[in-house]
């Protein structure tokens, strides 16, 4: 980094708090997606007012800034496209208030998603999106994305519990948007704009969430079905049966296959799966709502049943979902994993799409999703280091995505645009809505230097 | 109107659907506020390229042009500050799709609230926001002002419900944003900034909604207080209990009064009173949440707490709710309806406040109220005629403003600012926040022809 460049920085948040050691660079240069791109330097602000500063600084001699949590993000979003500096916000670490009878929760960026629940936990509330890289991703990087998690089909995105922000915007002027209160009808909603802008519109430096009593009860179910179109079409019917599962996961026959073979699971072989939890403040609502779904398991042909009658049998019943995680990481072959979503009645044929695609450009495509709010991960198995396959992999990613938009579906239900997804905005937005974005873009940030590169912005 | 405008309007949607006459005029100058301003012109387009091409024309000639709904809105919002057209949307009334299986509910912006609802009674679903003009206003002006109601506190407000909108913009481009998918992580969200966006920033032709299966067991209770501070603290201490009653209606001793006296109710008399109803899919978890509210009463002084065992007993208790607001119309004075809302915390510092603000310009405020999420209706009477009192209204107004942002709050929760708050924006949101709302509106309306004068913007 350049010396001058390093003095005006260190003035800002100390000598110690900035680098351009090498190891820090590397570690800065990837994140849990597949691309890689290297900071000139990195900085650990710990105040907003040290974070303005900098923007103020890099707004003034041009220099790309990007923003990081965890770097859990799966596409790309934290990772620096064109250099410049990474800004680590996990050391705005701070729960700064909680406020039960106000249903608020004040948090810095950097605090990570399972500290706030422990947090809330003795209270007896939750922040509900429950993203699957809760234990150790941060809340700045959740509002950054939009998180979303296996309880969306019931309890919704990170954006639907966002209530207010603190921001520093690109040119380092400091704003709050939003409010403290459960509604507000007052001006123009930038909050949830800046939700979801995955750091591009500026950083938020305080968050405000709206919290919930945790349910009391629960009820855990499983059925194995001998076809996929008959497990595609119970999810459309549990949608009709008038409650809402608040976990609906979906397994095909692939993941079950090395769920069985690699981690010994004793799982009934079918051709897919689905596991169900409802809850509620009652036993009774949360088994009602279980034995709606039963049925419609039982109308759609299901080969086996399973209610959890205890505790420990319901953690059985989860246990292949929950070491999904790492039976895949063990897998001889690398996996891309994508995230498209459709309307729920759109699973089936998405479904039998993506086997063609497999077909036709002969890669392994396995699916599990959250399937009670239409949000489908494709997991493409293959080896990084045979060329045509990789290619063929991007190949058959591109298609996938465009069946999932012809199909009346998004790019992504929670990982986000970021780098990944980037060249396929075209398929999902007409030219209007993306000229819209980009002039918010502009508007905002003349000299394209927050997190430039990203959502496919030229 | 122009002969050579109205000639060019009349080719857009037909001699029939284009007026200047002086009847249709009056009728489009006055909404449901107390403000008046008549339009030199008003249209009714039926097709989405029609709104596009009446925009564009607009656009190239500097027409001002205020979308309009059913009229209900309580702050001008649909009003020609400026005069040129009113655009009146009922005529695009058409529920065009609703999909169970994907919970969607897909309709142009002139269908009314209460016909989608009715629509979706017999397929077990429902849209909850539920405002209290539900039986008249449309789905597009609740769009446009993000319209809560009395379930807000379990089910959020209109914003929390949209998923996508066709949207014409000032120039008349059509776009489309959002999707019909339960979630997206796909660019910025355009969706819920254009929601509440008092019709200032694009004129919504298509709305894509979500729907909620309906809840099929509730149970209703009331309690009367000694005290009012005991009520609120009450509020703040069913937050705490663990439970989310889907209504939670405050009521004070002025609005007791006349219901007792001027509607003849058998209500306890006393110095505030709660209305809950909680909800579920069994009657068991609508009671156990009744049970802990009760407790709450108890522990807080209640005088007297009833609860229904019947539907019928639970209609009786509502009733004095429900002929609110014939009651307060049939009262010999005028009547300023206000709607801000706070964190439920600071309900009984609000409550104090408006007392002293009461006294302090001799002026009688009711208040009611949705507690549940903080937001209250304070009810202003006097008699127009009187100028001074009229006078000292408005000032007490700007009080209650002024203390319910100091107390952290909103200046309103469901009824937007139109032309009521405009001149208070300040008031809640820092300069930089105006600044970026104001830049918006300039991007995408250079001209200011789409409801200008309202929102407090130049």
């Amino acid at each position: 980094m350049d010396e001058k460049l390093k003095k005006a920085l260190a003035d800002i948040v100390g000598k110690e708090n900035v680098t351009d050691a090498t190891i820090d660079l590397v570690s800065y240069s990837s994140d849990f997606s597949e691309h890689e791109h290297r900071p000139e330097g990195a900085i650990w602000p710990t105040t907003t007012e040290q974070v303005s500063r900098i923007m103020q600084l890099a707004h003034k001699e041009r220099i790309p800034v990007t923003p990081r949590g965890a770097g859990t993000g799966a596409t790309g979003m934290a990772l620096p496209k064109v250099g410049g500096l990474v800004m680590d916000l996990v050391r705005m670490n701070r729960i700064l208030d909680i406020r039960i009878e106000d249903r608020l929760a004040i948090v810095q960026p950097g605090v990570v998603y399972a500290d706030l629940q422990r947090a809330l936990e003795p209270q007896g509330f939750f922040f509900p999106p429950d993203p699957a890289s809760g234990k150790v991703s941060t809340l700045g990087g959740n509002v950054a994305t939009n998180a979303g998690g296996l309880k969306g089909a019931k309890y919704g995105t990170t954006r639907d519990y966002v209530l207010g922000l603190e921001l520093v915007l690109p040119d380092g002027r400091i704003t709050r948007t939003g409010s403290r209160c459960m509604k507000s009808a007052s001006g123009y909603e930038l909050t949830r704009l800046f939700v979801g802008s995955e750091g591009t519109l500026g950083i938020a430096t305080e968050i405000t969430l709206k919290i919930n009593p945790r349910p009391l009860a629960s009820s855990t179910g499983l059925a194995a079905f001998g076809k996929q179109g008959d497990a595609g079409d119970a999810v459309s019917e549990i949608m009709h049966s008038g409650i809402i599962p608040s976990v609906c996961e979906f397994l095909d026959r692939h993941i079950i296959t090395i769920l069985i073979e690699r981690a010994g699971l004793d799982l009934p072989r079918c051709d897919a799966m689905i596991l169900v939890e409802t809850d509620g403040y009652t036993q009774g609502e949360a088994d009602f709502q279980m034995e709606k779904i039963i049925a419609v398991f039982k109308n759609h042909h299901a080969q086996e049943i399973k209610k959890a009658s205890t505790a420990d049998e319901a953690e059985a019943l989860w246990q292949g979902r929950k070491s999904l995680g790492s039976v895949i990481l063990g897998l001889p072959f690398d996996c891309l994993v994508e995230d498209i979503t459709v309307p729920m009645s759109k699973l089936t044929d998405l479904l039998e799409g993506i086997e063609e695609i497999s077909a036709k450009y002969g890669i392994e495509i396995m699916n599990l999703g959250h399937a009670g709010d239409g949000n489908l991960h494709p997991h493409f198995l293959y080896n990084e280091a045979d060329e045509a396959q990789a290619a063929r992999v991007q190949k058959a990613v591109a298609d996938v995505f465009a069946l999932a938009c012809d199909l009346g579906g998004t790019l992504t239900g929670e990982h986000g645009i970021g780098l990944s997804k980037a060249p396929f905005m075209g398929l999902e937005h007409d030219p209007v809505a993306l000229d819209l974005m980009w002039s918010f873009k502009r508007l905002l940030d003349p000299h394209n230097i927050l997190n430039p590169g990203k959502m496919g912005f030229p």
